[in-house]
């Protein structure tokens, strides 16, 4: 009998295949935020128990653009910037448990592999997209400045389909990057039953991250456009109100989390 | 509170953003499959506890390409077709279970996210690749015949490295497509701890076709090169003797399977 | 001073680097064709002197999808077919050019780089774009039949917004594939000048294949919409009647065609 | 009869639907580049008539990746980044004509077709490719640093075949970014006969940036792996000894250039 091993699939005897590494995982990016309100109905809807709606501002969304470079503890996938570049952008909305306020992913795309893997293991809802997001740049012959007046664009493709665009012109210095995606998350795991009935395994648990670094974050006028696609709801989410843009770059260490909650049978 | 619905990621109120939806799932195309021997011990190295070497030819391989059209219940992926078409390559083996013979898929590229997740729901260990195989046409302008002579190439890539490719040139009417994909798949389910220790989840379940319908199968001779890459073991599987090719067009219906052991603690 | 050779970029000593070969170019393909009228006028904007509109039906447009397998005379780009399989959405109106009736592809998106190269060799306007159509298959579980009653879809994207989408529902065999496409293609060949004055060459052809084979056609009901984007001006061809709705298998063989006119100054 | 516009294909009454607009154009990027000799044998394989061999050095090559964003006088592709951020990889060498030395790229691979269609218009021999380079970033987490120490990886794939890698390793600032690409560029433009024999156009033209900033070089040491690939012709310019590693950052406006001398019947 084989010992493979592995962290995730395929698992081999020595694990040089596995999709990705163990964590810690980690990051250095470009954030890109539009906070907005939405009716807080719409927010509930995404919201499993056990989860409550958030105390307060039950409305309030986050949608973030994010444009990575990762890594694990070797470093290796940076001389191989195509395992280590990729794009996402994520929803992200508040709720609450056992009293204590969480932040929650409810839609996110990406366009790597390796990244729909982290997010699995996550609890990140990921689908694949092609996402974009204006670059600051040392020249601006076609960049903006991260500084006053400097304008990003941000657009999100799914299935071929355009489903959400923005445009953020920064304004002042700000000392938060925004106050959704603000919160540890509580997400829920989830592995269907393969004989069809319910969830073989399905667990609510909580992370953030286990070290984190930023820059000055800017604030902004914000416009935010979303559009209906036959298989996202994303545009459920409409926007009552724009609170603001935000820029930040980031550095960031992501090493795993706890269960909250076991949901299933299998999973007692 | 809330009740959300949908087979996979994400769940919502209404269920329509999931990645996919529940089974059954159908599929027609085409598989061209090359059979080859390498070392038995390559083949054992694949098959974690409780899994054991089939019994007769432990070290036959199967490396299949599919160019898949598929759908739902619904079919009405069929006329939105990019998320319907997709191909993939897969690399089967054979192993025991309790004195059964199963096949095994040991590693899998596809190139949609709809099959990455229908492959974790069903233990196909997936990662996207770039895979392509000629295609049978009515017109010989630029296709081969299904026949005598008819000459089908594919190639197989990942992380923009070319890792496999094989050239089939059919001879003859065959009984079978093969041999070693023709068992039911027995397949590990994981889903790792979220503290990072072993698996909050593990499985073994078995699946197969639960309908299958299948054109006239051809066999022929088969050349197969596989490349060295830092992120694949693929090529661990040398080929010492090719066995032989096959084409085949089939259609197929995939509903669920059934659990074979619990394997993780969580799992019990 | 060295010989180079190649058809097309890049030009080197043996030619290999060549992105595309010298013609005779074959092709074996799926055609999926949506014929509508528009306003006559928007057709005329689209067609430069010395160029008319043709002189009946001169609304007429067809909308047309194709999924190809193509190669040179070597047939060496079948077994690796990531060179040989592309996939094409086009739009055709009908001109006339000293009195005769031409075919003209207005806008054209495909998805690979040689189709592209043959493409400005032909005088096609082509662009990228993420083009899909329904296909066929010997087994009906998830693909429709080419006879009375299969249903196809087809979508085209570009820069990550949908811009046209059809169904057709085949009904009965027909003659044709439609009219509009049926004529020799008149086509601008064009470079701009270096020193950004004009062209510093432009030139009418005409081509047309130099052989072809086709299946029986099929006609039926069709469904076409068109959508808005900033890039593309696609929906100014608004469908103001549905013709018909066409399917076939073909066979072709391009070699070239003859210049009908030179027009730049550095053209004569 | 209509006047079209548009610089390129296609051309309408507007010109929106132009794949590229009129330069200048407007870029901001990092550069990555590896100088090395090869047998200037190779390097002179690949200067055809009227171009001569540099008269010192002649068997030196600059292979350069470049992470760009770029735009129109405009600037709206800024705010839809699809269609203003692209990579390419390079390959340059020196040549001379009439006693000038020129810098003259003899392989290029871009990502989006927009840098296609500029790439036709300078004489750049553009195909499709996938590019890769490491960034730097404000924060260290999964990045390096541009100074000493910092280490870049890039590599190029085409047609699913990796065909270049290359690890850079900074160690001091650098009066120049090499001496390879330091020179106006000398570029055959090209046009096939329609009618299959020669070319229908073809002139040398030269060019070269009508503003350019540039940051602080950093010089290193570099590593380079070329392999073959039977669609390319990178790996005949061996790598016989390494000359140094660069990185830098630019902004750069390109707008036109001359021509040198017209070369084909049609083009006098």
């Amino acid at each position: 009998m084989t010992d493979v091993t592995g962290f995730f699939y395929p698992r081999t005897a020595s694990g040089a295949a596995a999709l990705i590494p163990p964590p810690p995982w980690y990051y250095s990016g470009d954030l890109l935020t539009v906070e907005y309100r939405t009716d807080p109905t719409r927010v509930a809807d995404l919201l499993p128990a056990p989860l409550e709606p958030a105390p307060e501002d039950p409305g309030a969304v986050a949608l973030i653009w994010a444009d990575w470079q990762s890594c694990s503890g070797s470093r290796e996938e940076l001389l191989d910037p195509v395992r280590s570049q990729y794009k996402e952008a994520f929803v992200v909305v508040r709720c609450a448990f056992r009293g204590v306020t969480y932040s929650r992913c409810v839609f996110i795309w990406v366009d790597k592999d390796f990244a729909i893997a982290r997010g699995m293991h996550q609890g990140y809802p990921k689908k694949l997209g092609s996402i974009w997001q204006t670059r600051p740049h040392a020249f601006p012959h076609a960049s903006p400045a991260i500084g006053p007046g400097g304008v990003f664009g941000a657009t999100l493709a799914a299935a071929d389909r355009r489903i959400a665009e923005a445009v953020v012109t920064l304004r002042e210095p700000s000392e938060t990057n925004g106050f959704v995606n603000a919160h540890k998350m509580a997400h829920h795991r989830i592995y269907p039953d393969i004989a069809g009935e319910g969830d073989a395994f399905a667990e609510l648990v909580e992370s953030g991250a286990s070290e984190f670094a930023a820059g000055q974050a800017w604030r902004g006028d914000a416009e935010l456009r979303l559009y209906d696609a036959p298989t996202e709801e994303l545009s459920r989410l409409e926007v009552h109100e724009i609170i603001g843009g935000y820029h930040r770059q980031v550095g960031v260490v992501w090493n795993g989390g706890r269960t909250l909650a076991r949901l299933a049978p299998g999973s007692a």
